[in-house]
């Protein structure tokens, strides 16, 4: 069984790639009868030095995401994880040659087929009189002994590539750039880890994983690494890593101790969700820190990719301060980051919390109205939801997840605990915003944020005033937000339908010398008669809304419940006589 | 069985991932106390609008990413695919009212449970006095019927951050800033597919599909697409999209037709190949190109990701002149690409090769050689070849992959192919580089590359002279080439241990007098004691060496086909009386 992949064929995947990434980037030009990208201002680059880079497909971003000024002139892409053509090599010199570049550095990974073909092209290109020089970037540190093929090349070659880039477009020559170039890239090292394979187009995994091992050291070819280790948290896996790449006794090691400085990649192989890649950058640099590392800059996203390996590589460069300066030049380069030009180590990585607001000057309070009655019309709420808890549960299993009662209970018992601790404030004002604080935290779930939403906005034109008209206002408020914030309106079986149906009602309370109870009484009745409408409605809100629209004959619970609320509200205050 | 992750704790995933892109971006801090990140340089922003978003984790680099000048001001993170604490949402809008901005604008994706969040801590910020407008983002073009909860919140997003960012920057008002994106918003379509799910920390994947199936119409949470179609190329599956997503019987299309201006972007949905996402770009440049559609411009990248999802999405953004200003503005955003500032639609995307140089005028030929000589030590070189073919294929079998006996054959017959076209060229120069094209070109592998090498460079001091210290500096410059990008030393168990024995042998020719068959004779014999004694040697050097290590006891089979060739050269000239 082959992998299943978003492709055409097989055979043309790095020519659609590369030609994907040019016609969406107008900086960069194909040439034509080649897989080479090029920076399409190629002309304004007389009298520079041109860098050229490239090798298997399959790396991407990497490398044509590295074309621009300040990086890459442009690159020769072969087939998937195969060295490009000696052909196309040699085309792209003579391409930037004719162009009136003044010398081409080659920036080649140590791989033998690109060894091979850049170094032919390149031989093909001196035999033509054009000046080329080529560096071979071995920056892996998976190796421990010698290998005579030498370190392979891997995702620290970006920063070859930003390095020799900062340098070309200050106008440095071939023979410099080389030199410094070359001397950089013996100061890095980079080790990869990985979950699991990646596949080649048309082909199967390149090797398989137990779901406990992690493969360590592996090229970006999709071959097997140096060492499978069991499954450990990223904390443990990084710490192994950094152990392993700077290890004394690891001959293809990078040289970081305390109080080294250096340049952090943390670098996506391709599959790795991007939180995965967060919290080993987290890690990283806690490490690297913890053993007095400074971190100059860090960078984190996909630059060297294995197609999609679910895996990371960490890169370490050593810097100081004019290599900084390189790694800081502007660059247009697509796939390059915006890094901030600031030290990693040594700021500050938090801000202290705003100061809470001052309590707000006590509201006035409605004639007659005090603590010990408001925690009357509480508890008489409280009980009668308690006392609601099965029948919303056995509404909401007909048409949800069965737990309205419950999350109204808990609501209560929160309201009751709450009313121990001390008496309410007797503001209208303060009291819903205390309540709404009380819900949001402890009812939970789309009920208690709605709840929160409702006594949030009620709360403010009680500010001011706390008459009948002001009241009226509140339910106003309340229900304008539950709708705008919740998305539901009147007639889509929510609770929203016996609020709505109350808050017709004490618009009465608006007119001069509206009576209290009446228009409460009747506001508490057309809340019910609601509720029960909402048998006939279909559900046109909330998630579930997504999903079915399957008729329903029973009440929405939520309605059902808002609907007692109020009834409870009225049966207090009738009981308390205000 | 729960998904294989590189984290820590399953609870700890959200707050390290943002602690790691924070720690890891100077121009970032983190809220004391909250899951909040927010642009260190709060405190100059002074007199501007404040733009916040967020949303649950697993987006990444949604949101943190799109922090900086330019674009958000802050972000609030939920947990994995959960709406964030009201509270910390508060934090945040208290943090940037208290550094003096004028005003927050919080930008948010429609999801029931964000809009609750973001809506509360809206009303309680008004409530302190601090000016907060709300826009909900509904890009989302998957449903083709009206859902009452609306389009869902994706990628597009992205883009409104981006323009707010540009207006917030030019010190544009709240209110006109609210309202120029929720104008842009609605001009926006998002459409995802995916190869199949993802899964959040500790769980498994949220759905399954079979291996010849693709989800359409994703949400970004991990749920369920509108449909599931067959698995099909990369073309048709972009026209499925853009067909849908711009359908006229679709209610959440966008209105994308001929003509039309777009910003599109493509965006890697968290763990399919960048490989795989440049075909897709290219199939979508082509598709909406040819529909008349123009892009001005093109994001290809990681924007908003679903965890390690393998899909993409593609967003559409209908554009004008003004909009793309704000588009194309400068901004620090991490994550932000560096787009070119330039129309993908109507730009030259190829340049021409490059001319062909000259050929190079006839170098000069050694005395008595011709080119029915040079064919017939040719001749005899390919028959000695092919008469080994079966010896080298079992030499490379006790070692390698059988076929160096193929491969050599392979070269024999290209060479008899070439001599039938017409007579070799009897200048050594012109000789040497011909064959090495040749070889390049048929032979394949790494020994087709390394004699390419070899003789490449060895054509070279042949330019000039052709007498016997040439031929000696030939050998040289062969033998270099081959060392150096071949990374092989003489004792590595090569091909390059008989020539380099030869030419030990042939710096005989550099003293004056010096007899050519005599030194040759001498070089010969040296040559096949040196492949003979290949036998006692390990493998050092290419792709085997990586591996084994395993002593041999047959001499290395491109060493003796490196002796047995220049036994050739020696019998024919020797043939011909030279």
């Amino acid at each position: 069984m082959t992998s299943k992949k978003l492709v055409n064929t097989v055979a043309g995947c790095a020519d659609e790639a590369l030609a994907g990434l040019v016609a969406c980037n107008p900086s960069l030009q194909l040439l034509h009868g080649h897989r080479v990208a090029l920076r399409s201002d190629l002309d304004s680059l007389k009298g520079q030095v041109a860098l050229l880079s490239g090798g298997g497909s399959g790396h991407e971003p990497a490398h044509a995401g590295f074309i621009g000024k300040g990086m890459l002139t442009g690159v020769i892409a072969g087939a998937v994880f195969t060295s490009p053509a000696v052909g196309s090599i040699l085309a792209a010199i003579r391409a930037v040659a004719q162009a009136g570049t003044v010398g081409t550095l080659l920036i080649v990974k140590n791989y033998t087929g690109d060894r091979l073909n850049f170094g032919l092209a390149r031989e093909q290109a001196r035999a033509e009189g054009i000046p080329v020089e080529m560096v071979v970037i071995g920056d892996d540190s998976a190796f421990t002994v010698l290998k005579k093929a030498g370190r392979r090349g891997l995702c620290g070659t970006v920063l070859i590539h930003k390095v020799a880039g900062a340098l070309a477009e200050a106008g440095v020559g071939l023979e410099e750039i080389t030199n410094r170039v070359s001397a950089v890239a013996k100061a890095m090292g980079t080790l990869g880890v990985s979950l699991s394979s990646c596949s080649i187009p048309g082909s199967r995994p390149t090797f398989e994983l137990s779901p406990d091992e992690v493969e360590l050291g592996l090229g970006i070819h999709g071959e097997a690494g140096v060492r499978r280790v069991k499954m450990a948290s990223a904390n443990e896996i990084v710490t192994l890593m950094l152990d392993h790449m700077t290890a004394s006794a690891n001959v293809s090691r990078v040289p970081v101790q305390s109080g080294s400085s250096v340049v952090l990649m943390v670098n996506n192989l391709g599959g790795l969700s991007f939180l995965e890649l967060g919290i080993i950058a987290d890690a990283a640099v806690r490490t690297l820190e913890g053993r007095g590392v400074k971190i100059a800059r860090a960078l984190v996203g996909t630059f060297m990719s294995a197609l999609e390996m679910p895996g990371i590589s960490l890169t370490l460069l050593l810097v100081d301060e004019p290599l900084l300066k390189l790694i800081d030049a502007e660059t247009t380069a697509s796939a390059w980051p915006n890094v901030a030009k600031v030290s990693v180590t040594g700021r500050k990585r938090s801000r202290a919390a705003p100061a809470e607001p001052l309590e707000a000057p006590v509201s006035p309070v409605a004639g007659g109205l005090t603590s010990k009655r408001v925690m009357l019309v509480l508890e008489r709420v409280c009980t009668t939801l308690l006392g609601l808890e099965e029948h919303l549960n056995a509404l909401d299993r007909a048409s949800g997840d069965g737990d309205c009662g419950t999350t109204h209970s808990r609501a209560a018992r929160a309201i009751q605990g709450w009313l121990k601790e001390g008496p309410p404030p007797a503001s209208p004002a303060q009291l819903l915003s205390k309540l709404s604080l009380l819900l949001l935290e402890k009812m939970g779930g789309s009920s208690g944020a709605l709840y929160g939403l409702f006594l949030t906005a009620a709360a403010q034109p009680l500010k001011a005033k706390t008459d009948l008209p002001a009241w009226c206002a509140a339910m106003d408020a309340g229900l304008e937000a539950m709708q705008k914030y919740g998305k539901a309106a009147p007639g889509d079986r929510t609770m929203l339908d016996s609020l709505w149906a109350a808050g017709q009602e004490l618009q009465a309370w608006k007119s001069p010398g509206a009576n209290l109870f009446q228009v409460l009484t009747k506001a508490v009745q057309s809340a019910e008669a609601a509720a029960e409408a909402t048998k006939n409605m279909e559900a046109g809100a909330g998630r579930a809304s997504y999903i079915s629209s399957a008729r329903l004959d029973q009440p929405d619970p939520g309605a059902v419940a808002a609907a007692a609320v109020l009834r409870a509200i009225l049966e207090a205050l009738q009981g308390q006589g205000v």
